[in-house]
């Protein structure tokens, strides 16, 4: 006998799909959702539909917006010589959240994993090196993917296609955290602090 | 300027709103449900629609089903002289793996709090009397109840109601878990085990 009626199990199933969401907090979220107001419910439901039908991607930054080109690609304040290269829209909104970064953005959809060359069509790099062939101003490439091997291995290897058009590419500094104890560092992170070590003024 | 277009706030701020899901995870779910393929995303949003369409509670026992009676309570191989009852419908389905239990359960979508009698209303308690006082095969009641205040609050409620009609009304041992060391258990649960101690055959 199964457990749940048909329609239950399929939607404890889809939400068991999401990333971090195991087959507990699917049976406990489907419960939620069956029990809460009815127009709730299907007020969650419209707003992924609607999310998904609104939602493309920029057609410079290839960042999740509802207009041709995002807000930040089309804000004349910005600095259009320098590109920060991130991983995935969430990252933009880090560094928005900064107030310091007063430059573009490119979003890649993900990173270049070396165990799985068929990636490479699915992370924007080709919409990457569209835009810096056509736009002269860019001056910088910032390379911020995560300090993982393969957002490493990203940096790298973008860095090592511009070498020949001359686009400074940097990668954001290694090192120990604010208020973190030495002693609790790891070697890599403590290797790289010392490596990029600057001087006091 | 906003983080997020109107739409991806939207579904940020629904997701959230689910249990266990905090501002960060719902970012990153929002951001997943972008990104998976379209085909899917509509799939999870249809879900969640139909489940709320096709399930209701069912007559006897008030677990959700797609049928008018669920499955359990039309099993005519049950036991119809023990009825258990539960908070949520979970925990009927943690019954049911357990293959130990032949009765029939009752659920009662929450559970008596005391800081708010309001609730009293909220949860199937008057469906519980009703099922009760029509069917007088029914000898024992289970209060499967979780062991917090509430929960005994409730089994303690129904018990004193349920006096007068000579219809058994246990509670499910509290004691030590299987595996647990005596060392860690707490002074409440301790005490319990001691209390309901029994006799070695």
């Amino acid at each position: 006998m199964a457990r749940y009626s048909p329609s239950v199990q399929n939607l404890i199933s889809r939400l068991s799909g999401l990333p971090g969401i195991g087959g507990k907090s699917a049976q406990k979220l489907a419960f939620h959702i069956l029990s809460m107001p009815e127009n709730d419910a299907n007020a969650l439901a419209e707003s992924i539909l609607e999310a998904r039908k609104l939602t493309k991607r920029c057609k410079t930054c290839q960042n999740f917006t509802d207009t041709d080109v995002c807000p930040i690609c089309s804000d004349a304040k910005r600095d259009t010589s320098v590109v920060c290269v991130v991983e995935s829209p969430r990252d933009v909104s880090t560094f928005e959240r900064m107030h310091e970064f007063k430059g573009l953005y490119h979003v890649l959809h993900g990173v270049y994993n070396p165990m799985n060359s068929k990636n490479m069509n699915d992370i924007t790099l080709t919409q990457l090196f569209d835009r810096l062939s056509k736009n002269a101003e860019i001056k910088e490439v910032i390379m911020a993917t995560n300090q993982t091997a393969e957002g490493n291995a990203t940096a790298l290897y973008v860095s090592r296609l511009l070498a020949p058009t001359g686009i400074k590419v940097t990668r954001l500094a290694s090192g120990l955290p604010m208020g973190s104890d030495i002693e609790f560092a790891d070697d890599l992170t403590l290797a790289n602090a010392l490596k990029g070590r600057i001087e006091i003024n």
